[in-house]
């Protein structure tokens, strides 16, 4: 079903992370650029911890890529980890006669517990390594590509973060139809305002309030989560099918949503607010512009798709994130190895990571869009697909 | 990756509904009486439409089982349209001489739309007879198998409604923590006190109310919607994995259950509400009972997922539901053949959905958990698989 | 990667076949009559047992099809045994009291032996119904939609049997290249005249040695294989890919070929001849034809493959067939009850079905063929993907 | 259904071949050392060209490992190339302004025409830098993961050359049965006694003919190819299945086999010898030994597989290749460019790479039984996996 294939590897503290992906089409214009601007942006944020400072993500592209353009072939990138050299006793891939501390106290909330019991290690840190957050790097590097092969069609994809802890921003795309006259800034803008500010919100006193809740529970040794959300601007009408329950769009965009670390719940359009309201206050009434020959929708409950297929409205997707598990000042856990009861294993961590969550939530749409894309449009060369796209834009009735 | 793999076939109003699931086990127990169980559950509820009556649905099994256990070979199930005989000319596999009345008008809210741009159908009634529920009926019966595969290992899965349009029950499995004394009833039993009430709500106070809703609705000519939980008992630690994105245990059911028509949220655990707290207020802290020589938490926040696998307490979802989008009092839309404006095409149909969707919510869950629970235990035949587990069961450290 | 799904269900002595399958586009006129040719086509041949004669298959189309065209949902097909209420207790899905008679007698050769040890069946028959070869005429009957798809652009598959026990036919459409003017009669014409032969030998004289062949293994109480060629005729440069391994269209089609019970040998082109030759005796030669503006050659060795990838010359493959595995005069084999010597267990069969192995080659062909189609041209109806195959024809340099 | 994923990428004059691996199992020993032993048996043989001078293959272990062992997480492998400063222009990723010599002219036989037209490349070397089989490398990486796994369970895989263009040794594994007396060495001695040869034969009268062959070729600047044999033994009866087409582990194998460049022919036991020979002849006839209570068979022409399932026996696969399609002496072709006929493009290359491949072969079918052994044991640890196969080996009745 799926067209396009991805993998990665790489553990937080190792050398690197790795990923290949393959089923893109051959002449797509990527640079190593192209893949830094998002990893960038993934770094940035206010709450986020020492090891951002480090970082300054890089993503080298190894393979597929010839001349600037993609060859078809499965490409490979690699985010080296800069601070490997403090790392390659603790990490070392070859066993080492030293003895390096083990981890062996799990943190609530953490897939340290599970993992531990699941994988049969004893030293959680075999566990934490790959769990952590860093992986998202790769995916967002990934979808770098994949955003890329989109913008191609005009196709883009936007991200702000709604809520840090109970602090709300009330503006959605979600709430928006077709008329969005009154809004002071294109929806096309939303990722370069949100840009701007510290917690990628786009209300300005919010987002000192949101500043200062983080700050707070800094000050207290605590973590908070939030809410953002992702929106796809510009699809053609028919990504996605009902004909299978495997094939439905937004079942696989929660299956990519969730799967980033922290993430605990997915909204597609009204989300669980559609579960209080009546039909009529829910469904998009449908409309049709003889001048454009265009059907539209003044409102977007569905957030842009019905029977897990586009219909032609901004795709809006919001995703809630639990706060980070390592605190410093650590719940209360045991110690695996002995059973006593202790506090939790410290990390390196961060206080707020939701403005970042963001940015990996715009990087998988983007993976899970190109997709649907390119299952419907198929197409072996950038000059095939577009010539296809061309052509059903041009007899398409939507 | 999977192990079970399943795909379901059938229109609403064709000759029936088929399915074949392949991947379970020889050995397993399973009589069309075990399926029934469900179909039935699946077409009770208040708010139902005319065709719950017509129906009884039955699964015939038509494959995989012999002598009362399957063999290890693909299942087949069909389930017969007993309302066949009046749609075999509508619905004719043949073509036919005679004219059919076409369906031109999408319904605000269903696949209508967006299915007769994507496959270019002119005729809408192709779209949303297979875009209907009715295909749910064919996943229940394959979840019923899975069930009962899970409940020969104690594992059980138990649903309730929470709301109904804006009535809400303020109990969730997801609040409680391993400490449940103060319940009056077992975790367990929640499927059958559900089962008693016809909106599947456990507190009758609040059930009057959303039958009062839902009975205001369909006097409106209206719909409602709501939200359902539903959550897995006595789960091994370890289902799931954090080592790649697509092995997480909760990305897999929000995929499963956002699959499940009309859903536009899920959430794990706190879900949302994650979001609105700090870390301490979030995090199931980890206890050891050295007399049982258990772990245990005294809440369960994380509904029974860390880091994408199950960490042995209750596994809970909850899953918004929009309102039917068809109504009575059809919303605005526009005839694709004429591009007139006129009101939306009407189908027969349910006003309130919600709890038989709670029923569906449990079979798809089932159907996941089955499948990480083979992924991890392996084995081709209940002995065998039992072997295997017992023997984790007393190997593992959980 | 791929784009078709398919599942099969069904014990031999069952009460049918089911099968499902998912991806295909809406808009396909296909009728049970379609479908009907190449069960028959399956049944014949010299050499067949008393259940060809009971059978007279007939495959019902039971969704996913309406007035005669698919919906671009899910296509259900059932073919029902016709023996059934011969074997109704002894394959009863539910319990029975009746105490029936176990095969507790594995066949060499067969899956008799594996299979129980597999699935830890004490009854041998709960293995040998579905590994019966009695299963492939549900994957004939999807084959049978797969070729009508692939007939809407031209592409036409055929075979014919190259060899029975020793006795072979030196014609191959492999040894051929572009010029074919010495032929008496066209490649597309091969099935029609091959069907014509009750072995489908293409020389009649041959044809009668190989009766005689069967009629000796027959009278000897003995069974013989041999071997046939498939060819698929018309297709355009492109199918299959060399970017990753398993999107090969030789490794993809070798899969499917070697899944056909009893088949122990594939090749494409020269097969294993191209190991005994120099590469200058090898390789097809490339030209091109100003007038027709297109490449040729003029030897076939790639056997239409170069790289995994259609190159436009026919594709042609050769599988091998061993004799079946079950011998009226008995092999020595073991009671896997009480481990004692005996006589391999009888059940009833043929002499010879590599004919019927042909057409089902075709069949499985179709559906390889059909996937890598469907993978490069995308689209949802038959409008689009003949659009976009209309385009590509005219723009590609090939 | 497949346990283990995997992803390749690199191109063959690119900065390397990166590789990989998801859903083996925690706790595997595996060290760089293990790896490298294969990755120096797949480059030797005679006839090799000058690029096996300069490579001296060395595979990076990544990540996924930790003190030598496995943790579960995804395990990614890097094959530089040594020879990259020589072609960082020439392979550029970023697009340079300085012009480079284009292919144009595809080789017979090779992935070049059908690839250039597939992805629209002009440059026919975005076409061959991948489809080269320089990717093989790190497949034969991988493998030697797969390999170290299966050998924790005493299972062993080995190979050798059979035949060189016309030059033929008669000994096969697939020849033998469950009496080996007379042969002068153990069967898993077979790789050990290849690896002396620079051939890769067991008979040294034979090797030095294959030798000659080899010789006499690149003299006259051609190229041969031949066949060889890859066994597995000591395997447990019930990988594989015949419940679905495409879970048989003889089909797997086939794809496999089949995607390594340049295979033309795959067989499994006695392969297209079974198709001239009566069943009496064929199959392997059961038998049962009291003392050991094991079941045997004296003779193999199932070559280990009756119903797609491991039978115990020693699985038997011949694989044949094609000469390699480069020809000092080009063979015709055409510029795609101009249309003019030319001779087709060199490129440096092997003369005869049928020692190399049989290590290939050896490294694929160490991946497909390993996919099929966590199949059916399952378990996430080594730990796991061995309590559970040594409890299926006290259990099992073969």
């Amino acid at each position: 079903m799926s067209t396009i294939r991805y993998l990665t590897a790489g553990e937080s503290h190792g050398q690197g992370l790795v990923g290949i992906i393959e089923g893109l089409p051959a002449g797509l214009e990527i640079t190593e650029e192209d893949i830094a601007v998002d990893l960038k942006r993934r770094q940035m944020g206010h709450g986020r911890g020492g090891r951002m400072k480090i970082e300054k993500d890089k993503a080298q592209i190894f393979s597929g890529v010839r001349f600037g353009k993609t060859l078809g072939s499965p490409i490979a990138l690699i985010v080296e980890n800069k601070d490997w050299k403090n790392w390659q006793t603790k990490m070392s891939i070859k066993d080492i006669d030293e003895s390096v501390k083990q981890v062996t106290v799990p943190r609530p909330g953490h897939a340290d517990f599970a993992g531990a019991v699941k994988y049969g290690h004893q030293d959680i840190r075999n566990v934490l390594e790959r769990a952590s957050a860093r992986e998202t790097a790769m995916r967002v590097a990934l979808g770098a590509i994949a955003r890329k092969f989109l913008g191609t069609f005009s196709i883009k994809i936007v991200s702000h973060v709604l809520q840090i802890h109970s602090i709300k921003n009330s503006f959605t795309v979600a709430s928006l139809g077709a008329k969005k006259s009154d809004l002071p800034f294109e929806l096309s803008e939303i990722s370069d305002l949100a840009d701007r500010s510290p917690v990628r919100c786009l209300d300005s006193s919010i987002e000192k309030e949101m500043i200062a809740k983080i700050d707070q529970a800094k000050k207290d040794q605590n973590t908070v989560g939030g809410i953002f959300e992702v929106a796809c601007l510009n699809l053609p009408v028919g990504l996605g099918s009902h004909v299978h329950w495997d094939r439905k769009l937004d079942a696989r965009i929660s299956h990519a949503m969730m799967s980033i670390p922290a993430m605990k719940g997915v909204e597609i359009g009204l989300g669980f607010e559609a579960g209080a309201r009546f039909g009529s206050e829910v469904h998009d009434q449908i409309y049709y512009d003889k001048d454009s020959k265009k059907y539209f929708r003044s409102s977007n409950g569905a957030g842009g798709l019905e029977g897990g297929i586009t219909n032609g409205m901004p795709l809006t997707v919001r995703v809630a994130m639990k706060p980070i598990s390592t605190l410093m000042r650590p719940l209360d856990s045991v110690d695996m190895a002995t059973k006593e009861q202790t506090a939790a294993h410290i990390e390196r961590s961060d206080v707020c990571a939701v403005p970042a969550a963001s940015i990996i939530g715009e990087s998988i749409l983007a993976l899970v869009v190109a997709d649907a894309f390119l299952e419907k449009f198929g197409g072996d060369s950038m000059k095939e697909i577009t010539r296809t796209y061309r052509a059903w834009e041009k007899n398409s009735d939507s």
